[in-house]
């Protein structure tokens, strides 16, 4: 069975679910920043998932990276899995602007988050989700 | 033709190549710390690969992640695509340890690198490259 981290659960908003990943919406204003979490119990690198859920993981994490690139309009994407604190492997998709507020640093560690307000995570699940092929999107 | 960015040239030693990526070791010993670069010029995200080179970066990429962890004894795997400062695409392999001096931030603007000797680069080479499959070593 698979349990979400206590930590993500706190720190983002469940979106819905692709195949293998959960979709979440990580609650801070700053940047447009996404996170896929593998539904599967214990696993903490990319290299520990059987050979087709990396498949899988690759797909669903490269069609998110490129609608959220032409959805937000981003000048890069910055995809990352790093667990040092949160050991369910999670990888982060951050959408960045080189006018955003930690630009041209990594987001991690720099800023307080500025929480969403529940209309502005109305407006990403509204525009963003039917985007995305293959997301069963959570109740609101 | 494939021209390796200048700043990675200049911040990297490069170790040899795989299939598709070039494996470059950052200069600095803080921390274990690769570079896998696709051998494709003018690419910036990994989902404007194609689909087969995206399938080869995945499977170079944790093979590569796989033999780290093991031979550096990685407390955590660290991977990224960031390329705010360097457009050219290139995914971090970074291991980390609870006692490293970053623990547990990310590596990216912390500390000054610490050049290797040319002796830890010849052990590196030494002990590592023979344990990836599929890399053909540059000469040192």
């Amino acid at each position: 069975m698979f349990l979400l981290d206590e930590r993500l659960q706190a720190d983002t908003i469940a979106l819905g679910h692709f195949p293998l990943c959960q979709l979440l919406l990580m609650n801070d204003a700053h940047y447009p920043w996404f996170i896929l979490v593998p539904q599967v119990q214990g696993v903490r690198e990319i290299h520990d998932l059987s050979v087709d859920d990396q498949c899988r993981l690759l797909q669903e994490s490269s069609t998110l990276s490129r609608i959220l690139a032409e959805r937000f309009r981003a000048d890069k994407m910055n995809l990352a899995a790093l667990g040092n604190i949160v050991p369910q492997l999670h990888i982060h998709h951050v959408v960045r602007y080189r006018t955003d507020a930690a630009w041209p640093n990594p987001v991690w560690g720099r800023l307080a988050a500025i929480p969403y307000t529940r209309e502005q995570i109305a407006e990403i699940r509204r525009t963003l989700l039917p985007l995305l092929p293959q997301l069963t999107a959570f109740p609101a």
